[in-house]
């Protein structure tokens, strides 16, 4: 390794140390923080981040990113010069006064944007949240764009994404996904209150760690802990944490650990030459979503799943009674149409982001002003869903990620279900018999093709390269499509 | 404030951020880290380390340091001056070059270390051992002292101690305690079999955290964990971590807990308003000492403590059977000359620590030679306890302290001992029937005091200016000696 390259290794490596102190200050403050470490919490993590900020955009950084970019050969080298330019660039891109005025804003904007949810009142919150729009416009002009004001803000979330990408994957998803959910709330609705009780937590924690452990989450280089809204952390590939919750409905512990174990199974495939570098982790939101819902849905909400799984389940949860693993399997598939999108099924979760995604479009071109954005909530949700929301709580300020400025996130969300299908479908070519192994319990064979084609990539390429690398093609709804219909007809009797 | 002041602060507080930083890595290791996750914490720890030190010795410390010197003013901002002043000649006396090979060599002798006790064999860690002495020798040529180079060794630990202190306190202490220490062992052994057993972790875990928080502990602005070697460690005024431990024993959760939470009590009495600055937290290691040994051995090792807690612990431990309060009370008491010396019981602990600090000297001054150490060690404890190691590994080899090159730190746990006497001689002074308070559970007038004299001065005060003033003498061994024999004649009938 040249000198150059050393140089810039060295500089990443400071920078590695403190945002992994950075991630770990927040995971403990989710975790075990006491509530009065809260206000040095807060000091803390401010100037580290201002320090892992500085490193990266010092004239240091500058001529060592340089330098390794006339010396990069190998195909690792390239990456990671590319991987590094582009963090540099988008730190750099926008001034420091807005990132300011921006951080400033956000820490306001959560707590009116609290205040106003609780109180139901979207007024009160409306111009905060008109400036955040505007800054985040702002900020896409700083980054720059070819067509759409909306690519800058969804390339920060997912590289060489575009709202082109997006609104085709969402015109090609509305019809038969809109049409599907209509059917469902038209049959025979699916009974899961057996699913709603008092579960033991410790028995609870047991057994999703079980779970986890089973598919493949090692826990010699993770553990998982307790938070009120789940997660998946890590700052190295040695070390990933995730966290699960319980709540009165059991599936919430164990879809959630599923959900995180993806997330933490990804991390932990990344190679360990690679560990604290800019190549190791997941390559983008969506990317890491698809993980995360493919464990989580394709995997874990499968009937062979829970013929392998509901007799141990039955055993230490007795209170399910006379529930077969067959009703088990119906109850935690069960559609419903409803506002809140944290607590969505598998099947109307993508027509909330769709909303969303819509709305931002429409506010950042100034066909929508922010005071209109609950009625034309409210009537996407009617649209789309049949269902309209009766305060904006449950409508329009349910969401945290505008108050904190995270515009052009959400695309990623469908991104990752659309692409865990399609994923499922190129690993089903190479392992045959999927539902057979995993009704045996054997999943080696499935983590092997995602950790071979995926995880161990790490940052080696684009997210469009390696999705097209892994299954052969770019982004395509086919198979989400066809996946759910084929899924919920015969679950619903269709 | 000015703005020199102003700049010597900013500075400071991001050395805060990164030592906290580096505390919070450092309780995570102790207590959830997965074993994988332990190269990453190192190479993240050494980092930011490196970090804090270039901050701390930085020419721009200099001259903030230089400028806020001139225009301290008020008693706050010459504390302030002071201190930093301290650290900052600490850190930049010894040049860097040394620092560097301090510190490989502890990394590399802590496993010659941990091998080396394992297998019994001395003489593959004398070398190793030998250099480490070495170091030490030079760091204290370049740190400075008046008299005794183990002067500036001891003043790293505890500010203005010197070696003919910590003589004078040993031979002020040697002949009564090895006395006292002798006629127990001639003395009606104390039984405390019944304390060894299956103790419920859960039940342990509860039980000690009722008893930290009913002496003073506050848990909304810390929390106890367990961890295989317990501590206290914190990172605000606001965020305090106790650990603790389960052992057959079960004495060791409930004095560890107690002595871990003198420590965080100490730590959590600093005033808010000094938080993240050097100005909080406790003065010294031999003050703090006197805390966590008061709080374990003068309050929880009484018997008006235990004529309030026993019934509950007895309700809790319905396996303690048919001892009494009383009967508990003698058993944790228990004196017993015996090798290790974290195992030690209160009265015999000094001497463990006694043995250590004249072989340091001996070596340092070159009176002794590290090969020799071995056939030194025996001779002490078979002088001041009347038992000799059978092997180097229960004798010599027994501490961590001397492969990590922690030389001149063991006086400060005596000095601990003595202080922690002292002090509550001086508050009984103030604090009437400090016997009934305790015997009703009553703990705020005794934390009340300790708070306003102790806790709350911070390091507003050198370590020896604080004792002055709150217990209106220099450190003396007298009310420690005159307690002990007290409290031992009778619980032993001499």
């Amino acid at each position: 390794m040249s000198t150059r390259f050393d140089a810039l290794r060295a500089r990443l490596a400071d920078i590695n140390a403190l945002t992994s102190s950075i991630a770990m200050m927040d995971w403990d403050q989710q975790t075990y923080m006491p509530p009065g470490g809260a206000d040095a919490r807060a000091e803390h993590v401010g100037r580290l981040s201002r320090m892992a900020h500085e490193a990266l955009v010092s004239d240091e950084m500058r001529s060592a990113l340089e330098g390794a970019t006339g010396e990069a050969s190998t195909e690792e080298e390239k990456a990671l010069v590319r991987v590094v330019r582009r963090d540099f660039d988008l730190s750099t891109k926008i001034p420091t006064s807005l990132v300011a005025e921006k951080s400033r804003l956000a820490a306001l904007a959560h707590e009116i944007w609290v205040k106003a949810r609780a109180e139901n009142d979207f007024k009160s919150f409306a111009p905060t949240l008109k400036r955040m729009f505007e800054i985040a416009g702002e900020e896409a002009e700083h980054l720059g764009y070819k067509q759409h004001i909306y690519d800058a803000l969804l390339d920060q979330y997912e590289e060489g994404a575009t709202a082109a990408d997006a609104r085709a994957m969402f015109e090609a998803v509305k019809p038969r996904q809109v049409a599907l959910v209509k059917a469902i709330s038209e049959a025979e609705p699916i009974d899961d209150s057996m699913l709603y009780g008092s579960w033991d937590e410790a028995k609870q924690s047991a057994y999703t760690q079980m779970l986890a452990r089973t598919i493949g989450f090692d826990f010699e280089r993770g553990r998982q802990d307790t938070a009120p809204h789940p997660f998946c952390t890590g700052w190295s590939v040695g070390d990933i944490r995730l966290t699960t919750r319980y709540k009165p409905y059991l599936g919430a512990a164990i879809f959630g650990t599923m959900h995180e174990a993806g997330h933490g199974m990804y991390e932990q495939g990344s190679p360990m030459k690679w560990d604290r570098t800019p190549l190791a982790g997941g390559v983008s939101l969506g990317v890491h979503e698809s993980q995360s819902r493919l464990w989580e849905n394709i995997v874990g909400r499968s009937r062979p799943f829970w013929e392998h799984f509901y007799p141990s389940l039955h055993q230490q949860f007795p209170e399910l009674g006379s529930l077969s693993a067959e009703g088990f399997y119906k109850a935690v598939n069960k559609v419903e149409a409803s506002f809140i999108r944290v607590e969505a099924d598998e099947l109307t979760y993508n027509l909330h982001i769709l909303t969303r995604f819509e709305l931002e479009c429409d506010v950042l071109t100034g066909d929508l002003a922010v005071a209109d954005l609950p009625e034309a909530w409210n009537s996407k949700y009617e649209t789309y869903m049949g269902i309209r929301p009766k305060s904006d709580s449950e409508g329009v300020l349910q969401d945290v990620h505008w108050s904190g400025g995270s515009i052009g996130y959400f695309p990623t969300y469908s991104m990752g279900n659309l692409l865990s299908y399609q994923i499922w479908e190129a690993l089903g070519k190479d392992v045959p018999n999927t539902d057979d192994l995993i009704r045996k319990g054997d999943f080696k064979p499935i983590l092997g093709w995602l950790t071979d084609k995926i995880y161990s990539k790490g940052h080696l390429y684009t997210p469009k390269e390696l999705i097209l690398r892994a299954t052969g093609k770019p982004m395509d709804p086919t198979a989400y499509l066809d996946g759910l219909e084929r899924k919920y007809k015969e679950v619903y009797s269709l």
